[in-house]
């Protein structure tokens, strides 16, 4: 019956998907990276002239949503559908970003593979010929995550080598069943893996499994390899994560032919900016997304990616509970225009 | 383009989508409610054998699974898709329900509407031809939730007479392209709206407002009135909530024809078990579907029913913010089988 299914995890829509419009709005910090001349805006105030770190997070989503209808010549009362979420405890950054704003919204929680996840649905909504304006948007902020997940940020706490720097920042992209934009050609749903990693300063070891077991869906469900992609993108690993992949990878004997790039490693310059292993957050992938890897699909310099968003799913209460971190990954494959 | 999108928010699935199969696990004081015998399982134990209540969260969702799965023949192995979330902090109780279980999941937050959106992404999912064997689930925890959004149980704090009473449950719902139970015909996707309430402990009174909105819009987008539905179940409002909504649909002018009930008001009996205005949380609304409602569109008692999850989109953090408290509802339209 399911037309579109293919092998037990992937899809491909029915009707084409087009990702016509993208934007991203970056932090301070984002602004010194090298990735910085692709975002369409950054902001040096952390708090975004908002009174709070959380309501800062949500002018982000808001700024991210502005600019995108902006680019697409299009009103809040054009969108059909929208599908978001943060890390915030209960999403409150979507929530909020979305009061009043009337929009059909979709809440999701997919930790840092919330991008990810968000596309795949807006794919299938408007694959499935259910909606004609959908958006795909997230956000993280260093600092509401710093406090929610860790310490208030003025105690000051030491860093571990393999800890991550939440990216500040949100993405936002406008998918529609015709246009001109990178196509999104097939989509695979991950499960929630875990080897039993529990060192909650080391989240790109515990996502890397899932990562692992993700690109291998849909390398069987597609019956495609890594030569199949000019670039292959993980959401968040970080350096050590990608080297955990890469290492997981080689013992399942499964070839990433060089293509693999983490956008956790793209978005700092790991050497100068004091970011240890990298970027993390739900905004890492989101930002990579909607500048540098959706701008070169439209560019044509490449023509088919695999973006793979990656989340840890604990939480402070699991962790303080003694249990292991489970990771989560979806994949997205992204064509440039034909 | 998009052919099966009516109106703005609104869908009709292209294939038949089927709930062939439904389970229901509720606690103690659940199971002393008037809805009792038709739940499958009742624990009496608030741990559901677990060290922890969030743990006993999970059980409880890994228990409304394994029942699910029974009664349907199947095995974890057999699901394509499922779509799950829950109240605690980083939906927990769902991640850690799926860690290795080897179940493609998408997370999802959508508060106490959380039963209702993930049959509506299930019944896009099936109905747009992505997937063959999807479950729709959620839960939620007296205790639990208790302690994350409001006070430590030993406190002993006094209960507001609008306050209401988080069930202690967890839904689970099986759907499926073909097979025999009633059929989702239509779905509505709502929006998030704030008539700017602040009171914590008056939640239905917060929801009513996004209630009425996707009533309205469900209405609108599929031209049919209160009439065309044997009931119209909204998910949590509670007593407070409920009269809120009948009183705002008066001042609009809606006539809901006497059709509308609440699985808040149905789940408890307010006279005899102390829950103040009624049941709240994700599981009030599932064990409330997964038992009497999808029972008696079963047997043929009733023909066609709306179901619309409520939810309150606060959180702790925004609560102490000084901020007032987003609702959300989306909309679900079930038939008995023909």
């Amino acid at each position: 019956m399911a037309l579109y299914k293919r092998g037990r995890q992937s899809f491909v829509p029915e009707h084409p998907v087009v990702v016509t419009k993208w934007a991203s709005i970056a932090g301070k910090k984002e602004s010194e990276g090298p990735l910085a001349s692709g975002f369409d805006q950054c902001c040096q105030d952390t708090y975004f002239g908002e009174k709070t770190w959380e309501q800062g997070e949500k002018r982000m989503q808001q700024m991210a949503l502005t600019t995108l209808m902006e680019k697409a010549g299009l009103s809040n009362g054009d969108i059909d559908m929208l599908f978001s979420g943060d890390l915030l405890n209960q999403c409150i950054g979507s929530s909020f970003t979305l009061r009043n704003a009337n929009i059909p919204h979709l809440g999701l929680y997919g930790a840092c593979s919330t991008m990810a996840e968000s596309l795949l649905l807006a794919s299938m909504a408007v694959g499935g010929g259910f909606a004609d304006t959908v958006v795909a948007m997230t956000s993280s902020h260093f600092a509401s995550s710093e406090r929610q997940y860790r310490f208030p940020l003025g105690y000051g706490g030491q860093r571990t080598p393999t800890a991550q720097w939440t990216v500040t920042g949100s993405g936002a992209a406008l998918v529609r069943p015709h246009g001109k934009g990178p196509r999104i050609t097939a989509a695979t749903v991950g499960t929630v893996t875990d080897l039993g990693i529990k060192d909650a300063s080391n989240m790109g070891a515990a996502m890397a499994p899932a990562a692992l077991a993700t690109i291998q869906a849909h390398f069987r469900d597609l019956n495609v390899h890594a030569d199949h992609f000019d670039r292959i993108f993980t959401g968040d690993l970080g350096a050590v994560g990608k080297e955990a992949l890469l290492s997981l990878a080689r013992r399942e004997g499964l070839s990433l032919g060089g293509k693999l790039e983490d956008c956790g490693c793209l978005v700092f310059d790991a050497k100068k900016q004091d970011v240890h292993a990298g970027g993390s957050g739900c905004g890492c992938s989101a930002i990579v997304l909607c500048s540098h890897l959706l701008n070169q699909l439209h560019s044509g310099k490449w023509k088919r990616i695999l973006f793979c968003g990656t989340g840890a799913l604990l939480s402070p209460t699991s962790t303080q509970q003694g249990l292991p971190i489970p990771g989560v990954c979806h994949a997205v494959c992204i064509e440039g225009e034909t």
